[in-house]
């Protein structure tokens, strides 16, 4: 009788920890491993907050480990709604903010909380890997919507429009983008929400990578369909805690409010010391000039990567990112295997990175390679391996 | 079409929650409130360790803010291991441990991995209002034994017995318990335990409060059928964290792989910044001093409020707990209505406690009051404001 439940089996490994699984390995054998492959920032938070942080730790009292509300503390939904008023000219009310313990609470809880089975969800082809699991374990049907590197990686609006139905709960997308760094252009930003409100359905942005634009703009699509757009978002970039787990969700209040309570159910609240952190964060003098200094640092790699990846593997495609932390590169005129191609990387050249078919059913000789991991001569360094990868042809 | 699934509706906020809220209203008002209603530890962490937190942050490394594996770091998993091995004489092995975000996480994920729509599930009455929601969300049918005051809330074997059924899948229960501070005796625990491996059925068993046991020993069921128990931990109570969210589960490998699955779906990995922070403190010196001093500051305050209990409302029925925060208290002497004297209690007097309805289908007369937050003296004040309560017959 002791049976599991089988809609668990939808629930996967994201595919990165298979990669950090054999990089650990390697790492024992006194492997030096260049990190293409990760997700996450280099930079640690800044050190006037981590102080700020240290010295509350000796205060003799629970304000820093009690339980907080499940939504939040206030103090830190109200520099919420100030940031996003300050970044996209948004006014969305702390009441309409629900903090999460990170992204993948955020997006776990949105939609347990709008899909019901059947229900059509919209993904486009590439994007991140982590939805796929959630909607299946929702018992959403997945419909994908091709977005050519082309079009810059860009929603092409008529062929979204007829993939359509009465079923079509909501799209799920992020922007900027995972894996290709690509932001959604004004005109489709608008087109998008027009879509959602005609056709009455959700669109779930991620906005994880809201604050790492190295050209352009980020579009806010709650600015042109408030009652339409859920927002995820997450602390992990930016200011770069994503051990910590801190995020959240705007949109309507009536939905949020459901949102909220999910979150309640299955974390009870989000974490306490994180919140506190992030509420001085956003606070602070420093935060824009912090955030200014990723940027350019992040931007400086992404432009040693570009470079290099021109020199050293020229016949390589790609679109060169606007945003996040990746740049998406197409292997094909290689006549690779990527996820073949990317193991063999790992293993024989200590070059870690994340093959295209874990994002796409299309792009399958591609990598996407992660350039905020890795110091400039280091990128340089790592591509400079891929092309002895790709030139002594093992694959 | 933006429906939600109504199944969320489940979910429903926590009955403290609403207390709490009442409390924030009172605050404003700047009445001073005597809280018997939290569940949460006054005494903050070991300063020894906050240190050694607060230097970590002047480190200029990732160390403390990166992803973790989303089982938990296996330092941690290695010292809880050796922990369950001092504290109950179990041997489980760190690769059969599971980190979580809490342990609300450890719960929500268990039955996600468990439970399938249609199974029985059996919940004593009255036990912590927590698992009803959980079990509703994942569609169980719950079935209540009743644990008497009469039988020192102690389930009762053959009455159990008789209500499993082939579609019963788990026993969920917490001890030391939550609201009564029962401590399951030694034989029931073998009588349990045998329950579960005769009928192939799970235990899940909530040890939130092992470590706060004021008389008598915490009986680790997993000791008498580790095929069939599943643990709930949390380090919310030792070393008084609850805001970092941060607990564990233990059980069968191969469940606890699944378990492990939905929790990285949930939240990708365990805060990092309280996985460092419990690893050191559990594996430091001063582990067992502190946990003995808080237990001794609680013991002294549960007998400060029984004496009280006893002087000033002669007429309440209880059970000396013998762990845990609280002290469940039976009025039906004075022919109150729990939820309504509750409500009034905290309006009009400013004493915060919680109702036994939120526990219980039975205990309609009864209060769960909080021994650990409040100082001796307050915790007098607070019995003499229900004593008022009760004489001045407002309810």
């Amino acid at each position: 009788m002791r049976n599991i439940n089988n809609k668990v089996d939808f629930l996967k490994e994201s595919p990165t920890r298979k990669i950090d699984a054999i990089r650990e390995r390697l790492k024992k054998e006194n492997k030096d491993i260049i990190v293409f492959s990760a997700g996450q920032p280099s930079i640690p938070p800044p050190i006037e907050i981590r102080d700020i942080m240290g010295k509350m730790l000796k205060e003799e009292s629970m304000n820093l480990y009690g339980y907080t509300p499940s939504q939040g503390i206030l103090e830190l939904r109200e520099a919420v709604s100030d940031d996003l008023k300050l970044l996209g000219s948004i006014d969305v009310d702390p009441s309409s903010i629900v903090i999460t313990a990170g992204g993948q609470a955020a997006m776990f809880s949105t939609l347990a909380t709008i899909i019901q089975p059947g229900d059509e969800v919209i993904l486009f082809d590439p994007t991140y890997f982590g939805y796929k699991p959630l909607l299946n374990y929702n018992e959403a049907k997945i419909i994908r919507h091709y977005v050519s590197m082309e079009n810059d990686y860009q929603p092409n609006i008529d062929e979204l429009s007829n993939i359509i139905t009465k079923k079509t709960k909501a799209i799920v997308m992020v922007s900027p983008d995972n894996p290709t760094g690509r932001i959604i252009d004004h005109k489709i930003a608008k087109a998008l929400s027009e879509i959602a409100i005609d056709n009455d359905l959700w669109i779930i942005n991620d906005e994880a990578y809201k604050t790492l634009i190295y050209e352009g703009e980020h579009e806010f699509l709650y600015k042109y369909a408030p009652e339409n757009v859920i927002s995820i978002n997450t602390f992990s970039k930016d200011p770069s805690i994503p051990g910590w787990r801190l995020g959240y969700v705007y949109g309507p209040k009536s939905t949020i409010d459901k949102i909220k309570l999910v979150n309640e159910e299955m974390v009870y609240c989000p974490p306490s010391f994180a919140q506190h952190m992030v509420a001085k964060y956003l606070r602070s003098d420093i935060r824009l000039k912090y955030i200014k200094f990723v940027v350019n640092e992040y931007k400086k790699r992404r432009d040693v990567m570009i470079k290099a990846v021109r020199e050293k593997i020229p016949k390589a495609k790609f679109v060169v990112p606007k945003g996040s932390m990746f740049l998406f590169i197409n292997l094909e005129e290689y006549k690779i295997n990527g996820e073949e191609f990317s193991t063999q990387l790992l293993e024989k050249y200590q070059v870690a990175s994340v093959p295209g078919n874990y994002f796409s059913e299309k792009y399958l000789s591609s990598l996407r390679l992660s350039f905020v991991a890795e110091t400039p001569d280091r990128i340089e360094k790592g591509i400079d391996l891929i092309q002895s990868a790709l030139q002594n042809n093992l694959f």
